[in-house]
């Protein structure tokens, strides 16, 4: 298959080369990837669809979706990651590429939402250690007895999660290259294994779901639980009450 | 008459089954309806449109609309709720649709709006009790001397508040399953004939009106109410003063 | 003249019944306008253009705005408004008219915008008194240093403010019935020759201009100002400087 | 060449004069340009192109779009600022196009944006001296360990900061005219000369970059961090932490 070649550009609204513009641009307007940070990505079945790095989000065309073949091994020193298709502008894929792969293969995610919303953001801090960069555990935000958990699924891609439930969202330490905090989020990923997203401190989120539409709202859940969870711990409220 | 044929999809904008749609996508925008929560109903005559469960509110097509005839006897353990119409693709109604009944059973009205807001969630917190989970009577959002209190109606239905009312709308603890609202829902209606709406601890609001145009406009100055009674009281101010 | 024949409805973007329902649609997104409240009218020549009272101000359509003869004699106990045109559907007059008459008679203003932005209203709390609904003399919000005051005329019809000038806005009590408002608003304007609006507490407020260009952008100024004086009351730092 | 003659308007959207009103509804619905206030001014090559002074900007037409050679002498007393093209109605250039002359004669900017958020005015205030009007040295807002750094370059148009690198926006006095502020804007870009922007006290902010696209993104990076670094701030969190 001549790379390049691949992916006759759609008409179909649905297409993810298609719905990765749109909803770019819906998360612009939430303030999630302003100043170029943040994305989305899609797989379906063999293929994933991924948004170019370092450009104005809410202006992504879909010609400058990246497509890659599913599953393919992961890169090294020695090894390239393999394109399908690329833009036939100079772009360069997402710097989340790596960190997408990690929903992808620890959680068999069909797509993966990163967003720099401050509410997160926000979490990390007052939930987190906001006095240090580097801590010696991972950090935990913690919120129970919201109707909004209802949203979230185990693990970003199980069964939803009860009233009765305490969501849990791990927080990692932020590294200086997006891409090395690949194993310290799939670390994350493993050892809480029904978190529905990672926190990065001082960053953002990833949040996953098996598909595009269960991402977004788990999106949308998670980080209305990061705003009132930061509201509740501004105002002097618990977040977390015993059964 | 046949089930599923009933609703022939109308093209007038003013249809429920076009409206309902369209209003969900200006509640999402206004963080009502973020993550699939929240949604509205609307009785025209003999009939009650409903929207979809579980799915992205502001996405939702009018395909998407149930109809079901009005009134029918309560579903039991024996025998189901009645529908005329259901989407033809499969979909559940929504899960508030027990407690929108109760809107038109007891106050019949002819629309109910469910939100999801964080003003309202706030204000159940900070009116109600935020350290306990069950609480032993029913809590109050109060507020006063607000000229937007004359935008709410009596019992949500009825004549117009004025300046120099006290709006109080009931706070009931929130339960595992929508449904289970039920009947809390009814009883803090009946024991508050006057409110317009149920706060719901650490879930959201519920607000009705004789159609959805007074729904809609009472929903937005309850929630208006809800944030500035948020801001007042984290800013240390009264929220009810003596006439 | 046959009342109801005046307003051909132009299909002029530019004309006042095109203009308001433009207007309105644009403050309802700025949360200015919201569950019916609020509103914008213009004055051309010898023509007033008013929108209806208690509807959805994002809703209105050119067909439902009123026009009156400006200028009439105040409507008495014996004697009604006169108007050149209703609406074809049944609708009352903004129960802001005598209040927009107000800025049409005593500053000869093209046109006055009445919003309930929160702004608004934190600022006449915060700024005024907030523990009592009858204040013994008018209550100012007053703020000096910053570059919006720039775009704020004197008296709202006159000379730019500059930079060195300090703003201030006189705050009113509110009254049951918004056409109460009209002696009390008048006689503020009239002790406060200077003030571009008034301040309605627990209410919103009211800016007006030569036009409805200059009403719209005094309106922004005027709630940015209000908007960053509440942040910083609540932040604890002063809102007026000696120069 | 006859001066008015030079800028047929174009339809290719990406030209300057359809970019720039495209970009000022942009702007204002980020709450960057109400009340007439900011804008953003695009250089290409030798034509720099810049929006009217004084106008509600999100109503600009690409007609009212000044352009202006470049270089050329700075105006002095007793010559004037050299137009290729003025709007065919009656407007004034931008008040603040001395100021974007800076960044094009300073950083050879290709573009310059100037905003009145108030994240930035909140962050003049927090972060410099929120007592008195005139300082003795420049402030400055600092931030470090944030992911959105990332998005800021040196100097405005050099390469990306790290996320090890702290943030460094100097603060300059605010002065009564705008065209006022071109020296000390000047000796602050000089006195820093890493630094992106320019904030200016209880004011606002200028940035720049290489060219429109860059200068935007950056704008909102700088624009997220005042607004991160004020949250912190007002919760007690430090903004600048050892590496």
């Amino acid at each position: 298959m001549t790379e390049g070649h691949e992916l006759v550009i759609s008409t179909d609204p649905a297409h993810p080369a298609n719905l990765i513009p749109e909803l770019c641009r819906a998360f612009y307007n939430l303030g999630w990837v302003t100043g170029t940070g943040g994305g989305i990505c899609i797989r379906q079945g063999d293929k994933v669809f991924i948004a170019p790095s370092g450009v104005q989000k809410e202006r992504i065309l879909p010609d400058h979706i990246f497509v890659l073949p599913y599953p393919q091994p992961p890169p090294s020193p020695h090894t390239d990651r393999i394109f399908l298709r690329r833009p036939t502008v100079p772009l360069k894929e997402s710097a989340c590429t790596p960190l997408f792969w990690n929903a992808f293969t620890l959680r068999d995610a069909g797509s993966c939402i990163h967003t720099h919303s401050q509410h997160a953001v926000m979490a990390t801090l007052l939930f987190g250690d906001a006095t240090s960069t580097k801590t010696e555990k991972i950090g935990e935000f913690r919120i129970s007895h919201q109707e909004m958990i209802k949203g979230v699924r185990l693990g970003g891609t199980g069964k939803a999660l009860s009233y009765l439930d305490t969501l849990v969202v791990p927080i990692i330490d932020n590294t200086p290259n997006e891409e090395d905090l690949k194993d310290s989020m799939a670390e994350a990923m493993e050892k809480y294994p029904d978190a529905a997203g990672i926190l990065v401190r001082r960053h953002g989120v990833y949040v996953w779901g098996p598909d595009w539409e269960k991402a977004k709202t788990q999106a949308e859940c998670l980080d209305y639980l990061f705003e009132i969870g930061v509201k509740m711990k501004l105002a002097g409220l618990p977040t977390v009450l015993q059964a």
